[in-house]
């Protein structure tokens, strides 16, 4: 995949509203998303945000005149989950993109077809837009790992430098912004050597990680290679790996954890193609300090597999703030990149014992943080384990989340002379725990 | 649910296969699968499995006379997947039942038009019978947890006596019994302390469990209670939890196994369900010199929600062995009766937190060991991490698995004036490593 013209930032869209400075979704993102009407019951079907509407698939696959393979992967995106694109493959993908780009680009002669199309964005609700089979979660930010190491007086586990850690997610409880998350309860120690206790989670923490969607699979006992691990990637978007601290502290040994994790993940509703963000891929290089992975592992320096630069940020909003319509205050700014290992390392890793990869099986990066404090994604680190709290504006302090409180996540790509590509919100909000 | 005349020994199949001392399948197991003619492109499609035969319930499913609801139990049965029987819920699973016991019995009118469903058992092949969501792994044998961190000079973590530890898993690489198993590549170290290296999997292990069905989900956020879990069962099967010990030892900690489990899981073909199971139900007792369980896991003492009584074996067979016909030599003889938690705990404590399990989601027991030598469920315990090899037969030795090894379950239940309840075999061949 290369740049192409649909990564010219002086193209614009007859849509207003996508040529908006600052704007998530230009005419260079075209992300993809299941949607309906809020409040119908409309099928739900695949659409693309431009700008503040969203491009509705299932009425725009009928447009005369749209390229065969065009009006053929529209189809398969016009229905509740985007699994039937993904099996089309990367042409059908950038053939999608590229009509889609036509399409909405100033000057189209189907303009006015395209706009009897659109679905304000204010007026949608999401789903979670593929059927994912599984979901695998990594650990692969060096600081975070840090970070969390030395709140409980150890080192980062060796096995680190060598490979990217993972274990399996769960994902039932996977659901899209707009999410509510009911406080977990569970098994925890108030203090160690004590026998534990059962209750609702005292120490309920957020992690900012980016998703990965895979698009192309393997069979099982045929791994993939580095050098083409990222072309099984269909795009990515912000995830919410929702964590139950004092939970998982007691639960996580030997076999890691479970219930710490599997009440809920949230994802945001678009995903951002990779052709979308080539623009924003860096080169690779291990530290010459640090062990060189092994071979498997190790891909080419500077070569254009590297990390993606995605800006992140994280902010809490109280139920009062929420009530009284303020503005988040951000208590994390971060970026992708700084991940220790790349998507394309994870893909490596995951299969190199055989293990088969589905279309529509979710990656999660693992916390994204960064060297400096109020660059850690998880309150654990920003409030070393809830013992500073963080201010979150209007005069209200957290250690760990409070009933009521709304994790909002915002995640884009910045660069001179390319176009924003945003990824939307991930936001959700914790509920008290069921009585039980 | 309580014992009824399906439960009768007395009870005989018009089918003399079905009557023999020692079948898997008699009149009173009508165990749940999935099938096609071998080697045919015919459509999968729900089957019963019957002495020697199977019925097919595709083929049955226009029997005239039949009960409205058993029609379409077995309408819903008559597909690739049984998930829409588990969707009908209890009442049809019973009535499946009990619709196929009148048909199969002695003096059934309709034996000539239920003959003319049947396929035998050696003609069939198999798929894994449910579409399943999530696959969750418990290690729940305190018998297996002491013999295996003995041999690592450790002390069994103390949440063990607290909780029933359980991971998530991989649905991708579940496949059903007649498996080619694959010998991961992966990284691990020779010793302690140095660096890892990467090759093909030194210490090939099997896990001797048993698999649970879930038929009933709960909605996200409202746990399971103790008292009602058993009855989210559908029904169990054999389950082979291979692990990749070096592969394991290396990448577990802190977020538990992956690669060491990833690359494959083997379900035995036949879901055995938990009405048929009934007669082998035991009460359950915490040891008073163990900890009590906190109440959402505290069973009323020898309620008739503990263990099932299901004798297990596992046996390995060489290549050389199964080209000269011979019989397995059972490694193990053990009982599912000796976990230390069960299943309906394992149901109440993983939603405790608010997951939600979904009908066709599979939960492994652990490792299925008992207090002596010989019945410890994997080779790292029996052969003390491959110090001391078991004899197979033959004249061969085994430390851990080799390429060729074929790796046979058996499980079933018996018990004075109740019918032999048999799951049939879990087979699956290991293969040499894919070149890479």
């Amino acid at each position: 995949m290369e740049l192409n013209h649909t990564h010219d930032a002086s193209r614009r869209s007859w849509l207003d509203s996508a040529n908006l400075a600052g704007t998530d979704f230009p005419l260079q993102n075209l992300p993809l998303g299941v949607f309906r009407r809020k409040g119908s019951a409309e099928t739900w079907r695949g659409g693309v945000a431009i700008g503040d509407q969203i491009v509705d698939l299932a009425a725009l696959q009928s447009l005369p005149g749209l390229q065969d393979r065009v009006a053929k992967a529209m189809r398969a995106a016009a229905v509740p989950t985007l699994n039937g694109l993904l099996d089309q493959g990367p042409e059908a993908w950038q053939a999608l993109r590229h009509g889609l780009f036509a399409l909405l680009q100033d000057g189209s002669l189907l303009e006015r077809r395209v706009r009897e199309a659109l679905v304000p964005q204010a007026d949608a609700e999401h789903a979670v837009p593929v059927r994912i089979g599984d979901y695998t979660d990594f650990y692969t930010s060096l600081d975070h790992a840090v970070n969390c190491c030395r709140q409980f007086g150890i080192e980062v586990n060796p096995n680190f430098d060598w490979l990217p850690v993972g274990y399996h997610g769960r994902v039932s409880s996977i659901d899209v912004s707009g999410q509510q998350v009911y406080r977990p309860m569970g098994q925890y120690r108030m203090d160690q050597g004590s026998a534990p206790v059962y209750g609702p989670c005292q120490r309920l923490d957020y992690e900012l990680e980016v998703g990965a969607v895979i698009g192309i699979g393997n069979a099982r006992g045929t791994p993939i290679p580095l050098a083409t691990a990222q072309q099984h990637i269909f795009g990515l978007c912000l995830l919410n790996d929702w964590s139950a601290r004092d939970i998982q502290t007691w639960e996580m040994p030997p076999l890691g954890p479970f219930l710490a994790k599997n009440f809920a993940t949230t994802l945001s509703p678009w995903i951002v193609t990779l052709e979308a963000l080539l623009p924003y891929r860096q080169g690779w290089m291990r530290a010459p300090d640090r062990p060189q992975p092994l071979d498997y592992l190790h891909a080419p320096a500077n070569a254009a597999h590297g990390a993606f630069d995605i800006r992140l940020e994280a902010a809490i909003l109280s139920a009062r703030q929420l009530a009284q319509g303020r503005k988040p205050r951000t208590l994390t700014h971060t970026s992708f990149r700084h991940q220790y290992w790349t998507l394309g390392q994870m893909i490596a890793h995951h299969t190199v014992g055989g293990c088969n990869l589905r279309p529509g099986d979710l990656l999660g990066s693992g916390t994204v943080s960064g060297p400096t404090p109020r660059e850690a994604g998880a309150l654990i680190e920003l409030t070393v384990s809830g013992t500073q709290p963080v201010e979150i504006g209007d005069g209200e302090q957290r250690g760990f989340l409070e009933d009521g409180d709304t994790v909002v996540f915002r995640g884009g790509c910045e660069r001179e002379g390319f176009a924003r590509i945003g990824f939307g919100l991930n936001y959700a909000t914790v509920m008290a725990a069921p009585a039980f």
